[in-house]
């Protein structure tokens, strides 16, 4: 048996964090390659919350006490069961708000003011002066609704603010510090907005809750931007509804299936998508991953966790 | 001889203005096909800045007396000739700097963070997890040099304050009013930037300012937005650099040439190249196409121009 703690890697993604865990003083392990006799030695995950860790496998680690998730955000992992079973689980809440509101605004501008489409044109040589006579429409004066008014979403708003762009806001707990309006239900922000970014966090009480009446709600004229995760849009409803123009345009970084299939996209020039690259800069990755070794070390040592998830 | 006033295009981008032209109460002749006998008739050309008008050709009109663009800009008129011999020349300052602004940040993030790039990672299939864990920088604390702080400028820097960016900006002559430090010279502002945006109007003194030099002190790490003049950039030595890594990246809506030729941005990955759209939308252009309106009644009323170039 080690001299050091043995921490446990789940998600392949994570491998390449393998070196700086241990110089932190760690063995790490991967789940795939791990000898089950060593399974009881396991007490920390270093995990990102995009990937599941089903309650099976979690029983098999009997003396499991923290999940330290890099992310933000926790969706793969089944809180209530940990808390039942004496997990903690912890993630980077806030350290990455910039970086994905600014990835929001850039696919929101990219697919808006048609950036991405018009990188296409340029490159393949269709460039059409005349298109520039039947121009869309601007940003200033567009109704933006931000679904989920926590760090994120709160980043989002202040950008469009400053592109002169009206905010209004629905999240299921009221807020009243919230400087913009909130919508009476999700589907009454659709209505009365141009464009829609989801900036919540995924749980099980909003799986699809961007529905096919959401999206219709939205319109023909109007844009969702996705910077959350993708189970929180019906994504078969929502490449319909951009299939058949009952949804003008989106921005998606996540999608319902990670990396997500070529052919979903390709007739769709109205979608600006990126491969989830809208949480992690040099600015916050080293911030998210000095949280997780901060979360490490106290779990070690006995004391409170820097940043456990809400109860 | 008709008994409306004679107004010419000579730009063909703008003949799909005929009618709306037509229906303020004009006649409408288009310089490629008018008969030459009629040239004494024409008192006023409704034009666009980036078309050049040659003094040849404006003398082939011996009564003219207005040049009303459209456009924001007026680079293809030459100014100093025209108020030798008597002719006035609007344009549509300010009407859209907040779209040109929008757009410029659309190419900025549409760079700096690899949505355009992403976009085409998605869409071939070749979405590599294990990228997001050698993310590029984020925008907050970066630094943005502004080349021209007019009224897009200005946007710009707004906007770009709003995503936690450190303004700087540098024109030919000072502004006590402004809220950011000016830059003792465009060379100076290009070494201490990390992201440049060239936001000036383009004139014979700005040809080719931002020059081989500038571009490497923008440097490896560094990025070029362009949303004014392509004339204002040495192109060339743009591509050169760009190719080379001594300069990181770019966002290009305007270039030497336009339409500019795919193969010139082929294998620029780096780059994102939209087709000269920063300046319209529904916002913009119906106010455009009206201030233009206004200046073509004011003028044949004998009224003072509502929008003259600046002396």
């Amino acid at each position: 048996m080690s001299a050091k703690p043995l921490v446990l890697i789940c998600y392949d993604l994570l491998t390449p964090l393998r070196g700086a865990i241990e110089a932190q003083g760690y063995e790490v392990a991967l789940s795939w390659e791990m000898p089950a006799e060593r399974a009881a030695e396991v007490r920390a995950i270093v995990h990102a919350g995009e990937a599941v860790l089903t309650p099976e496998f979690l029983t098999s680690l009997p003396n499991l006490g923290l999940i330290a998730n890099v992310s933000v955000g926790y969706d793969g992992v089944d809180v209530p069961w940990c808390r039942a079973h004496g997990v903690e689980v912890t993630h980077s809440e806030g350290l990455n708000a910039d970086d994905v509101a600014d990835h929001a605004l850039g696919l929101l501008i990219g697919g808006w003011r048609n950036i991405v489409a018009g990188d296409r044109t340029v490159r393949a040589n269709t460039w059409n002066n005349h298109a520039r006579l039947s121009p869309g429409p601007g940003l200033k004066g567009r109704k933006l609704g931000v679904m989920g008014l926590g760090h994120i979403g709160e980043a989002v708003a202040v950008r469009a603010q400053a592109f002169g762009m009206e905010v209004a806001w629905w999240g299921p707990n009221p807020k009243p510090q919230a400087r913009w309006p909130r919508a009476a239900s999700l589907l009454e922000l659709a209505r009365d907005c141009d464009i829609l970014v989801v900036a919540c966090r995924a749980d099980a009480s909003n799986l699809k809750a961007v529905s096919v009446e959401v999206i219709e709600a939205v319109g023909p004229q109007g844009m969702i931007v996705n910077v959350a995760r993708g189970s929180i849009i019906d994504e078969d409803a929502l490449v319909a509804a951009l299939k058949s123009g009952k949804l003008g345009r989106a921005g998606l970084d996540v999608f319902a299936q990670e990396p997500t299939p070529a052919e979903r996209w390709a007739d769709l020039a109205n979608v600006v998508v990126t491969p989830h690259t809208a949480g992690g800069t040099t600015n916050s990755l080293p911030l998210m991953i000095g949280q997780t070794f901060e979360n490490l070390k106290r779990f070690y040592a006995g004391e409170p966790l820097a940043s456990p998830v809400a109860a």
